[in-house]
C-alpha cells in the first residue's frame, strides 16, 4: 500500500522527515510524516507540484527528455522528488544532515511500486 | 577568472558538457561549453533561471532557509545548479552517465570563487 511504501521511504532514510505521493495538480494521494518530523509535507508538496510542472515544461522546450528526479537543497530542508508517472510524483523531505544518497536510492526502489499500485 | 572556473567545472566533471554563470534575471555573465557539448547552455540557463526564482519563492513561503542547490535529472541531460549569491547562480550540465557527485563537489568548490570575483 501507499502508506507502507511512504513509511519505508521516510523511516529507512537517515534524517527522513516526511514522504508524499501527489498528483502534478497538487492534490495529495497519501503521505507519511515521521513522529518528530515537524513539517507540513502537504504544503511542501503543493508548492513544489507547481515548480515540477514548470520544470517539465522547460524540459520539453529544451528537448532533454522526461524529467525523472529533482533535488532541492535549502538551508534547513532537502526535498527529493521522483516522477512516478505522467500524473504523479513522490517526494521525500530530509533534514540537511540526512542521508541524501540513501533517500535517492529508496525513491528509485519505491517509485515503481507506487506506479504499479496507482495505475 | 569566470572562464577558467567554468572550464574547470566542465572539464573535470566526467560527462560535463557546459557550465554557466547567470543572474537570476536570466542574463548570462559567462559560459563554457565542451567542444563536443552539443547543447545551448544559455537557453538551458534562461529556462531554469525562471524555475530557480520560483523555487526561491517556495522556500521563502515554506521557511526552509536559503536555496543552495538544485539538481534536475532528465532522460538525456542532468542539470546541477548552485546559488552563488542573492543575484547569481552557477549551472553545470552533464550527460546522464556523467559523474553527478563530482559535478556537485566541483560546484561547491567553484561557487565561492565565482562569488568572490563577482562581488
Amino acid at each position: 500500500m501507499f502508506q507502507d511504501n511512504l513509511k519505508r521511504l521516510v523511516s529507512e532514510t537517515e534524517g527522513g522527515v516526511a514522504g508524499l505521493l501527489m498528483g502534478f495538480d497538487g492534490i495529495a494521494v497519501d503521505s507519511y510524516s515521521a513522529p518528530d518530523g515537524g513539517i507540513d509535507i502537504q504544503t511542501v508538496g503543493m508548492e513544489f507540484s507547481f515548480i515540477l510542472t514548470q520544470v517539465r515544461k522547460a524540459a520539453e522546450i529544451l528537448e532533454v527528455g522526461a524529467v525523472q528526479e529533482i533535488a532541492i537543497r535549502a538551508a534547513s530542508l532537502t526535498i527529493l522528488i521522483r516522477t512516478v508517472s505522467t500524473d504523479y510524483f513522490v517526494a521525500l523531505a530530509i533534514r540537511p544532515d540526512g542521508n541524501f544518497g540513501k533517500g535517492r536510492y529508496l525513491l528509485r526502489v519505491v517509485a515503481p511500486k507506487l506506479q504499479a499500485e496507482i495505475a
